[in-house]
């Protein structure tokens, strides 16, 4: 994470540390690669179409951020989320990325993403933004929510249909929790988006998990153009508040 | 966990430590609460009944065992598992009882042990020995496995069932993983156990997790009688193969 020179330093983060977070060495024995490269320029298109200055610089408001932040290192090992969270970030700022292998901690979406983040941060020893997705069924009481990828993985679209055959609600909610740590020994932040659809039989391309099976207003993610599910999905939510919590001096 | 002495001491254990686990302050901020007692003489129509010596000090070996273990400090919260427990393995050791909150990862059922087995060692400072259950779906690829806990506190007996409702397969197979570990810093040791059997609408006695609707060969676990279940228990299982690592030197 890059800082620009500002008259204050953001509590608990070392620029030099953040600045050069990739380049610390490995601990805890976690596996750290990085991709490089700028969410900026990578869809020229949205610069224009999606940028939302107001929200990093608001325009209605006399107060001035404490630092601009030009690069942030999200930590993941998926290149779909990697290009997403581009998609939507990478207008104002350069989306770099790490991948760091930590253990998730069974719980609720919150607890899993704040230890998440607390691992992330102590693995490469400065600021890190993770990114947790889960998917609520409500016939099933919110689960498999954060275990989706386990059933996304073992079942696929036709088998978390069929979970659901024996009831008569297919509602759902998609759910985006970001949360970012300052450093190691701090206590993450949480930003979280949600989205209200339906399990369907897939339709649309099926590259990108369970985006096939959830419907929003008649359409699945999958069959959704990229930039209009940018604007309504859970992740985008979750960036909104992201990136107002950065503007607004990361009170 | 109390040791008699012997000619040799067990790799990895600290007597004093591990007999006086329970003295140990509290680390990491566990929480540690104790119930203290013995199972032997809890049930004892089981000594004779169910007492398998032959595990212990197998009458066809002439490898006499490098320790007995007259005490074992079981990890658990759940007095169920605890009355369960003693009842399989009272007859042949006294079981006492540390309750340590522990967070549980996500991952294999393996994986999942191992590292609860490794945090309540540190956690108590000794040996400790850990179990946890899984119930796996066939028709859900093994699923919801070692989550079965959420799903169950969640969905309850029916919400379970409905979930099959959608497939063929009712098949299920429940599976009870022990984990040992002799102390901080050590390699805990897995003896697992499995029966199988199917998902059926409840049936039975309702006070012991999903035992209602677990069904084998004609009778769900809670239609059982005490002693029959604990013959063909997952659980029985693992003991039994732990029992049998007891008796054979812990090799």
């Amino acid at each position: 994470m890059t800082l620009l020179s500002t008259p204050r330093t953001l509590p608990g983060v070392d620029q030099d540390r953040s600045a050069a977070g990739k380049r610390c060495p490995r601990r805890g024995g976690a596996k750290i690669k990085r991709r490089s490269g700028s969410g900026v320029g990578s869809i020229p298109s949205r610069r224009n179409s999606n940028s939302n200055p107001t929200l990093l610089f608001p325009s209605h408001s006399t107060q001035q951020p404490i630092m601009t932040l030009t690069k942030v290192n999200f930590i993941t090992g998926n290149k779909n989320k990697l290009t997403e969270v581009r998609a939507i970030l990478g207008s104002v700022i350069e989306v770099d990325n790490q991948e760091v292998d930590v253990p998730e901690i069974q719980g609720t979406i919150e607890e899993i993403a704040k230890e998440k983040a607390k691992r992330a941060a102590e693995a490469i020893n400065g600021p890190a933004l993770t990114e947790d997705t889960a998917l609520e069924f409500h016939a099933l009481k919110g689960l498999p929510g954060p275990y989706i990828k386990s059933f996304m993985e073992s079942l696929g679209h036709e088998g978390l249909n069929k979970m659901l055959d024996g009831f008569e609600d297919r509602g759902a909610e998609a759910v985006c929790t970001f949360a970012f740590c300052r450093g190691p020994g701090e206590e993450p932040i949480i930003f979280q988006g949600r989205t209200v659809g339906k399990i369907v039989r897939p339709r649309g391309p099926t590259n990108f998990g369970w985006d096939p099976i959830f419907e929003y207003e008649g359409q699945t993610y999958a069959e959704m153009d990229k930039e209009a599910k940018n604007k309504i999905s859970h992740r985008y939510k979750a960036l909104v508040k992201f990136q107002k919590w950065l503007a607004e001096g990361q009170q």
